[in-house]
């Protein structure tokens, strides 16, 4: 039982929108942030979510708002894992407790939720792009607002996020960018930029030159002190033009230390009073700062369960099944220790995608590229015409992200990059801009691409096999989010012939046909089907491309109904199934098919189960949708509810 | 007719592939660099293609050839326009007149051409990504070889190119990059990066540097002369690290003359002998050199019809009817005029896309964001955000590059951007990798998109007024490479109503529904199928999404057979039309439906119209299509041939 009380937050009481910060005294915004904190991390132990990266942006999101007028100033924050604190300022305090929940406020920034979100987020280094498209729009219009992109240094790595500073130093519009710089975005960031910015931040590069000053006076006498100094802060920008972001075009602040108003206000106050082209504030925080367990921890609570606030102890799920993320990995290091060609790659989700295991086994065949996900392919790629067995281990949502690297790079050239696929379908609580709902359709219509989807975790391990083993081309494998169906599992993966799925169950009215984890609520629905007197069929189709030709024939001639079903938007499987039943003129003589997918709707957050019902994808949506097709009412069937 | 004479090239005669170069004195290459110049611009001049990047990259092909051990070492050309000369000298010479045609040379790096193409291209900036790929490799396998990048000033705008630098600064990989500076694109280059490396290739950054130290020394007296040098020159690097390459953690050399042997071969030697991590050499040329109708041509000749190469005048096609781009551009200004919220952005193709019209007219309100799709496109999504109404014109095989930014930042947000897509189709001698097949699957499955092709160049116009006019989301609308089919040109497009298409011709036995261009085909296999006693309907559908419910309800009811047509691959309108069919019910009483899409092969480079008589997309496909779906053959029907 939890017996946390809400916490004593009078200053924060006060405050129900960013005007009401005016009447706040700048002495009196460390007690603030000290409530602010607190309100967040009782929420938080609540609903679960993203923590740590909040907790780092306490008095940065205070004092933005009490220097800046939103909404009429926008305020984008980059990703979104950091908006709480800027929800509770917003007039959301009274929602913050239905974060992530159904019907509840978004973890993320949302233009649908409150006009402080002037720009929604979830993906990464989108904030320059929008907050200069913003910027040039006030510019057009001629008004005299502010735009303020909040980006961390993690989502430097990525190339739009370049393509923008690019853009920004070209165009010299009045864009403030507040570099959010805490070393850690949900990984440990990667690559030459964040060691860039470990240098800048560690003021290794401003002592560096202070250091510089003083051994050459040293060298030369003091007689000679002031002038070298100066002359040598000359060159500093002379020489080289000053810092990278310098050279982009910004002009560059910092670093200062996000965590001290004393060091925010006056800067964000001059910026604001002063600033005319493109202005770059590099700010120092610690993530999961004011909150010692996260503080301590090596994620820095990122994104957390439900925990207890004295502790920090989070509420552990007791999964019956293991997870298919770890199924995946496990497997992948299984395989590697068979083959040394097999290599793996991640874009700054070693953890999520399960890469961290096969990095601790073989380190120097496991490549975390930061978030790149457009180098990451082609990347791949390179390692692929080279002979080597590449494994580009994405989200399904991110993959989106190298979509014409996989087009251009992999599927024309016909390279053996394998695209193991995670967060494919419905994730639950991240809501739309997370759900892994496109891949098959983008993927299935380029030519030569091999398309697999897991029905359970079983068969995910014979995925991994196979595609470890395929080496004519490129290959994806699709997974959801959790855990698998609770199945007995193999010692090592089979090697799955490509384009064959697999009939389950023998019937002679009614045909199943699935892709992907909708198996377990066909066997389901087969069971209230064959209940009402309906032989029902159920296969397995495994592939979407190669489609096999045999299987589907074989259903579409023996049966009266034939239903396929997916986690995905139209245009995906069932439309390559319908296109081959039509083209083969097997829809000619009354078949009736129905292929279900998903709705044609952003779905809302809500938990998975909740999602796919409604979404008709569950096993009473199936015989519901029989029965439809049979001119039956499904009434009656109370184990389909 | 022509009279000039293959160019004689005793010399380059002795160079079938690069092992041929090591016998060539480092003093004859000069004249091997002229020979190598004179065939390709008569090759050229016979095929048409890309010449003024080739002409750019003599000097510096010939001596990555004779310093490095091709094949073996890996040369990577970034997009391949420039890779013309490299084939010459790669064992194609033999054929290199028959560059961009039917069945002869790829106007692009192809791995399957040649063992000298280690990895293709076509698409900007995925040279370092791929060559990073290499090295590790490379590295992992223990072999010793080299990996080139070649990559020009304009595709370092592109995000990938930064991604790809990011992550070699960090790999510490043996990776060649070498910078091809010649201050042009295709368009000349634009934002922050490119007068950076203007700053850097004008020397000023380096004078700068000397010049401080003269001023130094002359303050200072001549006894502290040399130390202040040494002083300083250490302060350079100490200060600031460097140049941005450095920060970035690559040894960074030039900017030499990339039209001088005497720079090229001592420091690639240098490179080959002693390099260790990612060497990044900046080499200044120039674009169309040494052909002074290019050198003297705004565009140096970037892509060229067949020419008369005393003259450098260019065949000049005369054309029936306006380009569809030149109609979008046209529509777009008038539009614009009407309406001072539209604007525009496109990503380097101000001429490709026509924009470089509504930049004439409109300056303010017309941005060239480079190569950066994904800025591109969440720039117009701040833009929208802020009520302009931004028309992001891109061609559809590039906008793939920025589909995760359509799904993330527009669609899901419902934000109004436009996408006018160019070039959607097959487009002829660019081949596969240009082939617009896959916008309407991949934009289609999207929630809330607006999915219109034009039919013709009227219906383009119309499109552009409607898609200005609606602001409920987004929207998009596709059209070919290439010219109209000549009708009547309307003062000012229409407003269409949203998922409404339009009857073009009444029948009873067959329907033919078309999405965009393959409607005049339709209307000639309409007059074959009448004479052979088969009453044909032709629709034009206009919108894949929304789709026209009643449109497809009645020819699905009131015909036997029912053609689907569209130039794009499965999963796309097609698919959008079966599954409504399915889904209703309208595919069980047995109709003979029939969607025809782009094959589902990767359809080499050729003339359009004969690649959509290959894909059986023409008259003499939709006959045939329908014969076979009755059952009947479709010989004697003459017409249709």
């Amino acid at each position: 039982m939890r017996v946390t009380q809400t916490p004593a937050t009078p200053l924060l009481d006060k405050v129900r929108i960013p005007a009401d910060l005016k009447a706040v005294d700048d002495r009196d915004l460390p007690q603030l942030a000290s409530e602010l904190r607190a309100e967040m991390i009782d929420a938080v132990s609540r609903t679960g979510g993203h923590l740590g990266a909040g907790l780092g942006v306490v008095e940065l999101t205070i004092a933005i708002h009490k220097v800046f007028d939103t909404p009429k100033d926008r305020l984008i924050f980059d990703v979104g894992h950091q908006c709480y604190p800027h929800k509770i300022l917003t007039g959301r305090r009274d929602r913050i407790r239905t974060l992530r929940q159904e019907d509840g406020l978004s973890g993320f920034t949302r233009r649908a939720e409150s006009e402080y979100d002037p720009f929604g987020a979830a993906h990464s280094s989108t904030s320059i792009s929008a907050g200069l498209g913003m910027a040039v729009a006030a510019d057009l219009s001629g008004d005299h607002r502010n735009v303020i992109a909040v980006i961390g240094d993690g989502a430097m790595s990525a190339g739009m996020a370049y393509e923008a500073l690019n853009n920004a130093g070209a165009l010299d519009a009045r864009l403030i960018v507040i570099l959010n710089d805490n070393d850690m975005s949900i990984a440990p960031p990667t690559g030459a930029m964040s060691a860039y910015l470990a240098r800048l931040a560690s003021g290794r590069t401003y002592m560096g030159f202070r250091d510089f000053g003083k051994k050459l006076t040293a060298y030369l006498g003091k007689k000679v002190d002031r002038a070298i100094t100066r002359a040598v802060e000359h060159a500093r920008g002379y020489v080289t033009g000053g810092t990278l972001f310098e050279e982009m075009g910004f002009y560059h602040i910092g670093p200062i230390d996000g965590h001290s108003f004393e060091h925010l206000l006056p800067v964000l106050r001059n910026v604001r009073d002063n600033s005319k082209g493109p202005v770059l504030i590099h700010v120092v925080t610690q993530k999961g700062k004011g909150y010692p367990p996260a503080e301590a921890a090596a994620d820095k609570y990122h994104g957390v369960n439900t925990f207890d606030v004295i502790t920090g102890a989070q509420a552990k799920a007791k999964p019956n099944a293991p997870a298919y993320t770890s199924v995946f990995a496990e497997a992948l290091v299984q395989e590697a220790g068979f083959d040394e060609k097999i290599v793996a790659v991640t874009a700054a989700m070693p953890n999520g995608t399960g890469l961290d295991k096969l990095a601790a086994a073989y380190p120097s065949r496991t490549f975390d590229v930061g978030i790149a996900e457009q180098h990451a392919v082609t990347f791949a790629a390179g390692l692929a015409a080279e002979g080597y067995k590449p494994f580009c281990a994405l989200y399904s949502t991110f993959l989106q992200r190298g979509y014409d690297q996989v087009v251009h790079d992999v599927a024309i050239q016909g390279l053996p990059v394998r695209f193991p696929i995670d967060r494919a379908g419905f994730v639950g609580a991240d809501g739309p801009t997370h759900a892994g709902s496109f891949d098959t359709t983008y993927l299935a219509t380029l030519p030569g691409f091999v398309v697999m989807a897991a029905a359970d975790e079983a068969e995910l391990k014979h995925m991994v096999r196979t595609a470890a083993a395929y080496d004519d081309g490129p290959i994806s494998f699709r997974y959801p989010r959790g855990e698998g169906v609770g199945v007995e599992m193999p010692a090592r993966g089979e090697i799955l012939e490509i384009g064959k799925g697999r009939l389950i169950k023998q019937g002679s009215k009614v045909a199943l046909l699935s892709f992907g984890t909708r198996l377990a609520d066909c066997l389901l629905a087969a069971e209230d089907l064959d209940a009402a007197g309906l032989s029902t069929t159920v296969a397995d189709a495994r592939f979407a491309k190669p489609l096999d030709h045999d299987l589907v024939r074989q259903l579409a001639r023996h049966h009266e109904v034939l239903i396929t079903i997916e986690e995905g938007a139209v245009g995906g499987f069932g439309s390559h199934v319908l296109q081959f039943l039509a083209m083969e003129g097997l829809l000619d003589h009354g078949l009736k098919v129905r292929p279900l997918v998903l709705p044609d709707i952003w779905m809302e957050q809500a938990k998975p189960d909740a999602m796919y019902a409604k979404a008709g994808l569950d096993r009473a949506g199936i015989v519901s949708t029989v029965f439809q097709a049979l001119g039956q009412k499904a009434v009656g069937i109370g184990a389909a509810g």
